[in-house]
């Protein structure tokens, strides 16, 4: 199975497009947790939050930057947690590499191999050599960053190249290099406009993820409107801190699960 | 100390502005040292060339896909293997990290402070704020990515936008960001009239990272022609697989010697 078809086929058992990311910075998890726990807090926070809201979701993303600021502890606890996460339900290591061909051939093998991530976020910015690697793992995904959700991105995703924005260039790249259907792109729901151009220039047949909608005040409804497909598919719609910090006291998995059921039933709101 | 400070101190100490490349690949190691000890061959191996090459260098530069691959291990053997290193030498991670602030800062945390690098390549396409967390830390550096050695690095770094390439916007970003003396740009040997360009946007006081001379095919006396600053210096000219196994024998770490040194000393020549 392909990482497209797992993810209709999870969309479909959870009937969910909501991608909840387990960006869990240990400084930002319930005291309580820590002061039981330690850095292992990390790992048994996110087994609540996935007990809490495994069928609520379409994918997982994990945000490799919190885990490795712990050193190789926090590598443990990602591997840990990759496991614990239901097999049924793809997971996306947020990790935006990006180099030349013999060392991005060694990051998607410690994504795609080592770990078993289902797919990777990718930096475009050093083209297709750097990959081309993460491509030829035809049952994973790579997704390519275009338009991403923070401020910067008008610093040079905006600037005006050979009659367009850079950010469109990247998406017809990706269109164009998706020759395996194992082709997504990034998209914040900051950008709104810019959703509803890229979901024009790379087809229906293109997964979007679309971060930015909870801490970052991404309008969901527009973000809705703007990235799904003719189909009402193939927008994986990701809250992070929104979700996850819902609460700091006892109920905070129960919390959890009530704000990605609101996030979730909104998309599909928005969707119909 | 700052960055600047420690490189040139290395530099004037070794007489060099070779920089070793640490990307210490497993399976690429000799037979005879990962026979004897398995996944640790990385670390035994980063130490023979550390012991054999540290008074030819002003800088070790350590590819972390190499040891991520690895799995949380590889981590551990690359927290040993940079505290072989004398503290003397700056230590730059190779990492070409980007992404929006609050992960940004984790991954500045990572680098600099769990780790303790002394610099670190990012990736500048997601702008400022992704930049920004490293150069908080004003003793540290921050190289941006440029124009990079790889064929790829014309898909988009060499658009034209705004009149200009793509490439050149970013090293006019890099320039106007250095405010506390703390960025430096990546520029590949590969491409030797865009170093020169890039030398003269980014000033005579601003470090340029020059990879893609050895097994990337990037022409050494150009690349130092074009790199250094007027007062021939601040390139640091980088160098991996071409001296790590320079020899699959028991001599490999001699062979590693012998390749630093005339490359060191080829380097000292051009910039004459």
């Amino acid at each position: 199975m392909n990482f497209l078809e797992k993810l209709r086929a999870a969309a479909r058992q959870n009937k969910s497009w909501l991608c909840v990311g387990l960006d869990s910075e240990l400084s930002k998890i319930p005291t309580f947790v820590r002061e039981r726990h330690g850095t292992h807090a990390v790992f048994e926070f996110n087994r609540a939050i996935i007990e809490a809201t495994s069928d609520l979701v379409c994918a997982y993303k994990i945000n490799l930057a919190f885990y490795e600021m712990l050193g190789p502890v926090g590598l443990e606890i990602l591997s840990k947690t990759r496991e614990l996460i239901p097999q049924e339900i793809p997971v996306i290591a947020d990790a935006k590499r990006g180099d030349i061909e013999n060392t991005a051939r060694a990051y998607a093998k410690a994504l795609f191999e080592y770990y078993r991530f289902d797919a990777a976020t990718v930096n475009p910015l050093m083209g297709f050599d750097s990959i081309a690697p993460f491509l030829e793992y035809s049952e994973k995904c790579a997704f390519l960053l275009v338009r991403t959700s923070n401020p910067g991105a008008r610093d040079f995703q905006e600037l005006n190249c050979a009659g367009k924005p850079l950010y469109q260039h990247i998406a017809e790249k990706a269109r164009q290099w998706n020759t395996r259907q194992n082709v997504g792109v990034v998209v914040g729901a900051t950008a709104p406009q810019e959703l509803s151009l890229v979901r024009r220039i790379v087809g229906d047949e293109m997964p979007i993820l679309v971060p930015g909608v909870g801490a970052q005040g991404g309008d969901l409804e527009r973000a809705v409107k703007n990235s799904f497909n003719s189909r009402g598919e193939l927008a994986i719609i990701t809250a992070s801190r929104s979700v996850l910090f819902a609460s700091q006291e006892r109920d905070f998995a129960q919390a959890a699960r009530k704000a990605a059921q609101e996030l979730r039933d909104a998309i599909n709101r928005f969707r119909a």
